[in-house]
Protein backbone atom coordinates (compact mmCIF):
# COMPACT_ATOMS: atom_id res chain seq x y z
CA UNK A 1 0.00 0.00 0.00
CA UNK A 2 1.52 3.35 -0.97
CA UNK A 3 -0.45 6.11 0.49
CA UNK A 4 -0.12 9.50 -1.72
CA UNK A 5 1.44 12.17 0.05
CA UNK A 6 -1.29 14.61 1.31
CA UNK A 7 -0.66 18.35 0.27
CA UNK A 8 -1.79 20.52 2.82
CA UNK A 9 -2.97 23.50 1.36
CA UNK A 10 -3.29 26.93 3.72
CA UNK A 11 -2.78 25.90 7.61
CA UNK A 12 -1.58 22.24 7.82
CA UNK A 13 -5.12 21.52 9.49
CA UNK A 14 -7.96 23.15 7.64
CA UNK A 15 -7.54 21.67 4.02
CA UNK A 16 -6.11 18.70 2.70
CA UNK A 17 -5.42 17.77 -1.51
CA UNK A 18 -5.93 14.28 -1.45
CA UNK A 19 -5.23 13.39 -5.30
CA UNK A 20 -8.98 12.75 -5.56
CA UNK A 21 -9.91 16.25 -4.95
CA UNK A 22 -9.79 19.07 -1.74
CA UNK A 23 -10.88 18.09 2.06
CA UNK A 24 -11.52 20.72 4.30
CA UNK A 25 -11.35 20.43 7.91
CA UNK A 26 -15.02 19.47 10.11
CA UNK A 27 -15.92 20.57 12.59
CA UNK A 28 -15.66 17.58 16.09
CA UNK A 29 -18.67 18.97 17.38
CA UNK A 30 -20.92 18.55 14.43
CA UNK A 31 -19.48 14.44 13.70
CA UNK A 32 -22.43 13.14 15.33
CA UNK A 33 -24.17 14.34 11.97
CA UNK A 34 -22.52 11.87 9.64
CA UNK A 35 -22.64 8.63 11.84
CA UNK A 36 -26.21 9.00 13.53
CA UNK A 37 -27.82 8.25 10.26
CA UNK A 38 -26.26 4.54 10.68
CA UNK A 39 -24.36 4.42 7.08
CA UNK A 40 -22.02 1.54 6.30
CA UNK A 41 -18.49 2.84 6.67
CA UNK A 42 -15.00 1.72 5.58
CA UNK A 43 -12.61 1.36 8.71
CA UNK A 44 -8.88 1.40 7.47
CA UNK A 45 -6.42 0.05 9.82
CA UNK A 46 -2.63 -0.07 9.03
CA UNK A 47 0.77 -1.71 10.46
CA UNK A 48 3.91 -2.57 8.69
CA UNK A 49 3.02 -0.43 5.89
CA UNK A 50 0.36 -2.48 5.14
CA UNK A 51 -2.96 -0.86 4.95
CA UNK A 52 -6.35 -2.82 5.12
CA UNK A 53 -10.07 -2.33 4.57
CA UNK A 54 -13.47 -3.31 6.42
CA UNK A 55 -17.05 -3.02 5.71
CA UNK A 56 -18.85 -1.99 8.72
CA UNK A 57 -22.44 -1.35 10.21
CA UNK A 58 -22.29 -2.00 14.05
CA UNK A 59 -21.26 1.66 15.38
CA UNK A 60 -22.77 4.23 17.32
CA UNK A 61 -22.61 7.75 18.67
CA UNK A 62 -21.73 7.71 22.58
CA UNK A 63 -20.67 11.12 23.40
CA UNK A 64 -20.74 14.31 20.97
CA UNK A 65 -17.40 16.43 21.76
CA UNK A 66 -15.02 15.25 21.86
CA UNK A 67 -17.09 12.67 19.64
CA UNK A 68 -16.86 9.26 20.85
CA UNK A 69 -18.19 6.31 19.05
CA UNK A 70 -18.48 2.65 19.88
CA UNK A 71 -17.76 0.17 16.79
CA UNK A 72 -18.11 -3.69 16.86
CA UNK A 73 -15.85 -5.30 14.63
CA UNK A 74 -15.46 -9.13 14.45
CA UNK A 75 -12.98 -10.73 16.10
CA UNK A 76 -11.97 -13.06 13.52
CA UNK A 77 -11.43 -10.29 10.73
CA UNK A 78 -7.62 -8.52 10.21
CA UNK A 79 -9.14 -5.16 11.37
CA UNK A 80 -9.73 -6.73 14.43
CA UNK A 81 -6.49 -7.67 15.08
CA UNK A 82 -4.85 -4.71 14.10
CA UNK A 83 -6.68 -2.51 15.81
CA UNK A 84 -6.13 -4.09 18.90
CA UNK A 85 -2.55 -3.53 18.19
CA UNK A 86 -2.21 -0.31 17.10
CA UNK A 87 -4.62 1.47 18.54
CA UNK A 88 -5.79 3.31 15.50
CA UNK A 89 -8.06 3.72 12.33
CA UNK A 90 -9.74 5.89 10.30
CA UNK A 91 -13.66 5.69 9.43
CA UNK A 92 -14.01 6.63 6.08
CA UNK A 93 -18.00 6.87 4.99
CA UNK A 94 -18.96 5.79 1.44
CA UNK A 95 -21.44 6.95 -0.91
CA UNK A 96 -23.63 4.65 -3.01
CA UNK A 97 -20.98 5.42 -6.37
CA UNK A 98 -18.98 3.08 -4.17
CA UNK A 99 -20.86 0.06 -3.34
CA UNK A 100 -19.68 -1.92 -5.42
CA UNK A 101 -16.00 -1.47 -3.60
CA UNK A 102 -17.74 -1.49 -0.19
CA UNK A 103 -19.40 -5.05 -0.70
CA UNK A 104 -15.93 -6.16 -2.13
CA UNK A 105 -14.05 -5.00 0.91
CA UNK A 106 -17.13 -6.81 3.13
CA UNK A 107 -16.91 -10.23 0.90
CA UNK A 108 -13.19 -10.56 1.14
CA UNK A 109 -10.00 -10.65 3.55
CA UNK A 110 -7.41 -8.52 3.99
CA UNK A 111 -5.33 -11.33 4.57
CA UNK A 112 -5.13 -12.59 1.22
CA UNK A 113 -6.67 -9.22 -0.81
CA UNK A 114 -4.84 -5.94 -1.18
CA UNK A 115 -7.83 -4.53 -0.54
CA UNK A 116 -6.97 -0.68 -1.99
CA UNK A 117 -5.22 -2.67 -5.27
CA UNK A 118 -8.55 -5.09 -5.48
CA UNK A 119 -11.15 -2.27 -5.35
CA UNK A 120 -9.46 0.95 -7.31
CA UNK A 121 -9.55 2.83 -3.92
CA UNK A 122 -7.13 5.55 -3.48
CA UNK A 123 -5.14 5.91 0.17
CA UNK A 124 -4.28 9.37 1.28
CA UNK A 125 -1.72 10.50 4.21
CA UNK A 126 -3.82 10.90 7.48
CA UNK A 127 -2.88 13.96 9.50
CA UNK A 128 -2.93 12.09 13.07
CA UNK A 129 -2.83 8.94 13.02
CA UNK A 130 -0.99 6.27 11.03
CA UNK A 131 -3.46 4.26 8.74
CA UNK A 132 -4.57 5.79 5.22
CA UNK A 133 -7.56 7.73 4.46
CA UNK A 134 -9.78 6.68 1.37
CA UNK A 135 -9.86 9.89 -0.44
CA UNK A 136 -12.76 8.60 -2.82
CA UNK A 137 -15.19 8.90 0.43
CA UNK A 138 -16.94 11.95 1.13
CA UNK A 139 -15.62 12.32 5.00
CA UNK A 140 -13.29 10.33 7.13
CA UNK A 141 -12.71 10.59 10.57
CA UNK A 142 -8.93 9.57 11.92
CA UNK A 143 -9.46 8.30 15.44
CA UNK A 144 -7.32 6.36 18.03
CA UNK A 145 -9.02 3.77 20.66
CA UNK A 146 -9.72 5.11 24.35
CA UNK A 147 -11.18 2.03 25.91
CA UNK A 148 -10.89 -1.82 25.21
CA UNK A 149 -12.61 -2.97 28.54
CA UNK A 150 -15.84 -4.27 26.27
CA UNK A 151 -13.53 -5.86 23.36
CA UNK A 152 -13.32 -9.49 24.93
CA UNK A 153 -16.92 -9.56 26.32
CA UNK A 154 -18.60 -7.78 22.88
CA UNK A 155 -15.98 -7.32 20.27
CA UNK A 156 -16.59 -3.67 21.18
CA UNK A 157 -14.36 -0.83 20.66
CA UNK A 158 -14.57 3.03 22.53
CA UNK A 159 -12.68 5.47 19.75
CA UNK A 160 -11.76 8.80 20.09
CA UNK A 161 -12.37 10.78 16.71
CA UNK A 162 -9.32 13.16 16.31
CA UNK A 163 -9.95 14.97 13.22
CA UNK A 164 -12.67 14.55 10.77
CA UNK A 165 -12.56 15.64 7.09
CA UNK A 166 -15.01 16.18 4.55
CA UNK A 167 -15.61 16.97 1.05
CA UNK A 168 -17.37 20.25 0.76
CA UNK A 169 -18.46 20.14 -3.14
CA UNK A 170 -20.46 16.81 -1.84
CA UNK A 171 -23.95 18.84 -0.86
CA UNK A 172 -26.07 15.73 -0.73
CA UNK A 173 -24.31 12.36 0.08
CA UNK A 174 -26.22 9.21 -1.15
CA UNK A 175 -24.76 6.71 1.90
CA UNK A 176 -25.86 3.75 1.97
CA UNK A 177 -27.34 1.57 4.70
CA UNK A 178 -27.41 -2.15 5.20
CA UNK A 179 -30.78 -3.97 5.51
CA UNK A 180 -29.23 -7.39 5.29
CA UNK A 181 -28.96 -10.42 2.93
CA UNK A 182 -27.44 -7.92 0.06
CA UNK A 183 -30.39 -5.19 0.14
CA UNK A 184 -28.89 -1.82 1.20
CA UNK A 185 -30.98 1.41 1.35
CA UNK A 186 -29.90 5.00 -0.42
CA UNK A 187 -30.00 7.54 1.59
CA UNK A 188 -33.53 9.57 0.08
CA UNK A 189 -34.78 13.15 0.56
CA UNK A 190 -34.35 15.27 3.27
CA UNK A 191 -36.80 16.73 5.90
CA UNK A 192 -36.33 19.44 7.98
CA UNK A 193 -38.21 19.53 11.29
CA UNK A 194 -38.52 21.58 14.24
CA UNK A 195 -36.69 19.36 16.58
CA UNK A 196 -35.25 20.75 19.48
CA UNK A 197 -32.50 17.88 19.60
CA UNK A 198 -28.74 18.71 19.04
CA UNK B 1 -51.28 5.61 30.29
CA UNK B 2 -53.83 2.71 29.41
CA UNK B 3 -52.58 0.10 27.32
CA UNK B 4 -55.26 -1.33 24.82
CA UNK B 5 -54.95 -5.39 25.47
CA UNK B 6 -54.03 -6.83 22.61
CA UNK B 7 -55.99 -9.60 21.06
CA UNK B 8 -53.96 -12.76 20.03
CA UNK B 9 -54.61 -14.16 16.78
CA UNK B 10 -53.93 -18.06 16.93
CA UNK B 11 -51.05 -19.12 19.32
CA UNK B 12 -50.52 -16.21 21.41
CA UNK B 13 -46.76 -15.51 20.67
CA UNK B 14 -46.90 -15.69 16.88
CA UNK B 15 -50.00 -12.81 15.62
CA UNK B 16 -51.38 -10.13 17.63
CA UNK B 17 -54.11 -7.33 17.30
CA UNK B 18 -53.08 -4.02 18.32
CA UNK B 19 -55.88 -1.95 17.80
CA UNK B 20 -53.65 -0.09 14.83
CA UNK B 21 -53.71 -3.46 12.51
CA UNK B 22 -52.46 -6.98 13.42
CA UNK B 23 -48.56 -7.07 14.23
CA UNK B 24 -46.74 -10.63 13.28
CA UNK B 25 -44.08 -12.00 15.29
CA UNK B 26 -40.99 -10.98 13.44
CA UNK B 27 -37.65 -13.77 14.13
CA UNK B 28 -34.99 -12.92 16.61
CA UNK B 29 -32.41 -14.34 13.55
CA UNK B 30 -33.28 -10.83 11.22
CA UNK B 31 -33.75 -8.35 13.77
CA UNK B 32 -30.54 -6.58 12.92
CA UNK B 33 -31.57 -5.71 9.13
CA UNK B 34 -34.13 -3.28 11.10
CA UNK B 35 -31.58 -1.50 12.98
CA UNK B 36 -28.49 -1.61 11.55
CA UNK B 37 -29.76 1.06 8.68
CA UNK B 38 -29.53 3.51 11.47
CA UNK B 39 -33.41 4.45 12.39
CA UNK B 40 -34.72 7.03 14.94
CA UNK B 41 -36.20 4.95 17.55
CA UNK B 42 -38.75 5.11 20.07
CA UNK B 43 -37.85 4.31 23.51
CA UNK B 44 -40.70 3.06 26.04
CA UNK B 45 -40.08 2.25 29.79
CA UNK B 46 -42.76 2.01 32.47
CA UNK B 47 -42.83 1.96 36.24
CA UNK B 48 -46.07 2.22 38.41
CA UNK B 49 -48.37 1.82 35.71
CA UNK B 50 -46.81 5.16 33.95
CA UNK B 51 -44.98 4.90 30.52
CA UNK B 52 -42.71 7.05 29.15
CA UNK B 53 -41.17 8.16 25.29
CA UNK B 54 -37.61 9.18 24.37
CA UNK B 55 -36.69 9.42 21.03
CA UNK B 56 -33.31 8.05 20.15
CA UNK B 57 -30.32 8.04 17.77
CA UNK B 58 -27.53 6.23 19.17
CA UNK B 59 -27.63 2.75 19.09
CA UNK B 60 -25.83 -0.36 17.54
CA UNK B 61 -26.00 -3.73 17.05
CA UNK B 62 -23.67 -5.90 19.19
CA UNK B 63 -24.63 -9.60 18.10
CA UNK B 64 -26.78 -11.42 16.08
CA UNK B 65 -29.07 -14.01 17.68
CA UNK B 66 -30.48 -13.75 20.65
CA UNK B 67 -29.73 -9.80 19.30
CA UNK B 68 -27.74 -8.05 21.55
CA UNK B 69 -28.17 -4.00 20.75
CA UNK B 70 -26.29 -1.26 22.65
CA UNK B 71 -27.96 2.30 23.55
CA UNK B 72 -26.78 5.51 24.80
CA UNK B 73 -29.50 7.21 26.79
CA UNK B 74 -28.77 10.57 28.37
CA UNK B 75 -28.55 10.39 32.16
CA UNK B 76 -30.89 13.57 32.53
CA UNK B 77 -33.57 11.73 31.09
CA UNK B 78 -36.38 10.16 32.64
CA UNK B 79 -35.73 6.85 30.39
CA UNK B 80 -32.65 7.01 31.76
CA UNK B 81 -33.92 6.64 35.40
CA UNK B 82 -36.69 4.10 34.25
CA UNK B 83 -34.56 1.62 32.44
CA UNK B 84 -32.04 1.49 35.38
CA UNK B 85 -35.02 0.98 37.68
CA UNK B 86 -36.81 -1.68 35.64
CA UNK B 87 -34.41 -3.23 33.27
CA UNK B 88 -36.67 -3.57 30.33
CA UNK B 89 -37.57 -1.47 27.13
CA UNK B 90 -39.58 -1.20 23.61
CA UNK B 91 -37.77 -0.42 20.88
CA UNK B 92 -40.27 1.10 18.46
CA UNK B 93 -39.34 1.73 14.64
CA UNK B 94 -41.58 4.89 13.31
CA UNK B 95 -41.34 5.61 9.78
CA UNK B 96 -42.01 9.41 8.15
CA UNK B 97 -45.28 9.37 9.02
CA UNK B 98 -44.82 9.91 12.74
CA UNK B 99 -42.26 12.83 12.20
CA UNK B 100 -44.26 15.21 14.17
CA UNK B 101 -44.50 12.92 17.21
CA UNK B 102 -40.82 11.54 16.84
CA UNK B 103 -39.83 15.20 17.13
CA UNK B 104 -41.93 15.86 19.83
CA UNK B 105 -40.90 12.94 21.75
CA UNK B 106 -37.77 14.37 21.52
CA UNK B 107 -38.41 18.12 22.38
CA UNK B 108 -40.30 17.17 26.03
CA UNK B 109 -39.79 15.38 29.20
CA UNK B 110 -41.80 12.71 30.66
CA UNK B 111 -41.57 14.36 33.64
CA UNK B 112 -44.01 17.03 32.33
CA UNK B 113 -46.04 15.22 29.90
CA UNK B 114 -47.64 12.15 28.91
CA UNK B 115 -46.05 11.61 25.67
CA UNK B 116 -48.97 9.51 24.53
CA UNK B 117 -51.66 11.41 25.01
CA UNK B 118 -49.85 14.90 23.91
CA UNK B 119 -48.34 12.81 20.64
CA UNK B 120 -51.27 11.22 19.95
CA UNK B 121 -49.67 7.44 19.86
CA UNK B 122 -51.26 4.04 21.03
CA UNK B 123 -50.07 1.67 23.36
CA UNK B 124 -50.33 -2.21 23.07
CA UNK B 125 -49.80 -4.76 25.86
CA UNK B 126 -46.05 -6.02 24.98
CA UNK B 127 -45.99 -10.24 25.56
CA UNK B 128 -42.22 -10.35 27.13
CA UNK B 129 -41.62 -6.93 29.07
CA UNK B 130 -43.99 -4.63 31.15
CA UNK B 131 -43.75 -1.07 29.06
CA UNK B 132 -46.25 -0.87 26.04
CA UNK B 133 -45.46 -1.61 22.51
CA UNK B 134 -46.25 1.76 20.44
CA UNK B 135 -48.71 0.43 18.01
CA UNK B 136 -48.00 3.07 15.48
CA UNK B 137 -44.92 2.05 14.61
CA UNK B 138 -44.01 -0.84 12.10
CA UNK B 139 -42.02 -2.86 14.38
CA UNK B 140 -41.42 -3.05 17.86
CA UNK B 141 -39.00 -5.14 19.44
CA UNK B 142 -39.43 -5.91 23.30
CA UNK B 143 -35.76 -5.94 25.14
CA UNK B 144 -34.45 -6.26 28.64
CA UNK B 145 -31.25 -5.00 29.89
CA UNK B 146 -28.31 -7.85 29.85
CA UNK B 147 -25.40 -5.30 31.26
CA UNK B 148 -25.20 -2.38 32.84
CA UNK B 149 -20.80 -2.04 33.34
CA UNK B 150 -20.64 0.86 30.70
CA UNK B 151 -23.72 2.45 31.69
CA UNK B 152 -21.50 4.45 34.59
CA UNK B 153 -19.26 5.60 32.31
CA UNK B 154 -20.59 5.62 29.11
CA UNK B 155 -24.42 6.13 29.55
CA UNK B 156 -24.33 2.90 27.73
CA UNK B 157 -27.08 0.15 27.79
CA UNK B 158 -26.85 -3.20 26.09
CA UNK B 159 -30.10 -4.49 25.50
CA UNK B 160 -31.29 -8.48 24.74
CA UNK B 161 -34.03 -8.39 22.22
CA UNK B 162 -36.66 -10.97 23.77
CA UNK B 163 -39.23 -10.81 20.68
CA UNK B 164 -40.03 -8.61 17.90
CA UNK B 165 -43.33 -7.51 16.03
CA UNK B 166 -43.52 -6.46 12.70
CA UNK B 167 -46.43 -4.89 10.76
CA UNK B 168 -46.75 -7.43 7.23
CA UNK B 169 -48.30 -4.59 5.46
CA UNK B 170 -45.47 -2.36 5.10
CA UNK B 171 -43.23 -3.43 2.74
CA UNK B 172 -40.91 -0.51 1.84
CA UNK B 173 -41.00 1.56 5.49
CA UNK B 174 -39.63 4.88 5.04
CA UNK B 175 -37.44 5.07 7.92
CA UNK B 176 -36.25 8.07 9.35
CA UNK B 177 -32.49 9.26 10.36
CA UNK B 178 -31.39 12.07 12.10
CA UNK B 179 -28.33 14.08 10.66
CA UNK B 180 -28.47 16.91 13.33
CA UNK B 181 -30.03 20.42 13.98
CA UNK B 182 -33.67 19.98 12.71
CA UNK B 183 -32.57 17.79 9.26
CA UNK B 184 -33.63 14.30 8.97
CA UNK B 185 -32.99 11.66 6.01
CA UNK B 186 -35.87 9.83 4.89
CA UNK B 187 -35.32 6.17 3.59
CA UNK B 188 -34.66 6.10 -0.43
CA UNK B 189 -34.83 3.79 -2.40
CA UNK B 190 -33.64 -0.45 -2.06
CA UNK B 191 -30.86 -1.70 -3.83
CA UNK B 192 -29.39 -5.23 -4.03
CA UNK B 193 -25.82 -5.92 -4.19
CA UNK B 194 -23.93 -9.36 -4.53
CA UNK B 195 -22.99 -9.25 -0.41
CA UNK B 196 -22.41 -11.76 1.54
CA UNK B 197 -22.67 -10.26 4.49
CA UNK B 198 -25.24 -11.60 6.59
Amino acid sequence: MHARTITTVGRPSTRISTGEGVKRSFPLSRVYGLLEPGPVVLVTTARKGRANIMTMSWHTMIDFEPPIVGCVISDRSMTFDLLKATKECVINIPTVELAAAVVGCGNSSGRSVDKFRAFRLTPATALRVGPPLIADCYANLECRVVDTRMTARYNLFILEVLKAWIDPSRKRPKTIHHLGRGAFMVAGRTILLPSKMR
